[in-house]
């Protein structure tokens, strides 16, 4: 299987998951700017936003939103940014449409920096049981 | 009015306008990035993520599909990045929820870095014009 994440929805490839329900997965990744960076992913495999429906792009937000919050109800986030690189001049390198929720926190630019650079986080299990945990709080409305 | 966005929604603050309908303005960046980039701005205002109903970011989302389709059927991008700052942490300057539309060419990660620090396009009404007639030549199935 050619894509990475067609492979990870197929179970076929590895990946710590954050979120998963019928259409869409929620996976770290590997290579985190910061502690808790994930990618919001659709089960369907589409490239960018030339191909896919405005209805999955809504779904992917609506999930990130909600990692947003969770993330920002822990102390993984003060704020976040959310993205989507939409073809290989923005940065695009997995050619199957994502979203990047990426967790920040106050007075973090440098250390963001320095992620960008060494892009590992060194206990990515435990991280995504803090996200897990904290969108079951939020969706328990707590 | 303290709202900058809410200012120029009320007409009461100058903007170029990309696109105007009953719920949202998109406008282009007083300093832009790169050239074309567009701000995606609900009419009504909230503050970030936390505040702002999954509706509102699903529609903010639809409009800059839209624009970065727009942008990429033009000299004015190859690939587009689409970005929501979620709270001053996180680079958030005017707190009433907006998404980032960022035109990209293929190449362009000098100039990209040349911009983020002059931030200006010296003929912004001539780039309002061609994002314009690109969305009016994709609302109309062209």
């Amino acid at each position: 299987m050619s894509c990475m994440f067609c492979a990870i929805v197929a179970g076929e490839a590895p990946a710590i998951r954050v979120y998963d329900d019928d259409g869409y997965l929620a996976i770290l990744d590997i290579r985190p700017f910061t502690r808790g960076h994930t990618l919001v992913v659709p089960k369907r495999h589409t490239v960018d936003l030339t191909d896919t429906a405005p209805e999955t792009l809504a779904d992917m937000v609506a999930i990130g939103q909600r990692i947003a919050k969770a993330a920002r109800s822990t102390e993984l986030a003060d704020a976040t940014n959310i993205a989507l690189n939409d073809g290989p001049a923005a940065f695009q390198t997995v050619l199957h449409i994502h979203l990047h929720v990426l967790p920040r926190r106050n007075g973090d630019k440098l250390s963001v920096a320095k992620g960008m650079l060494l892009r590992r986080d060194p206990d990515r299990e435990s991280t995504a049981q803090i996200l897990r945990e904290a969108l079951a709080r939020i969706d328990a409305g707590r």
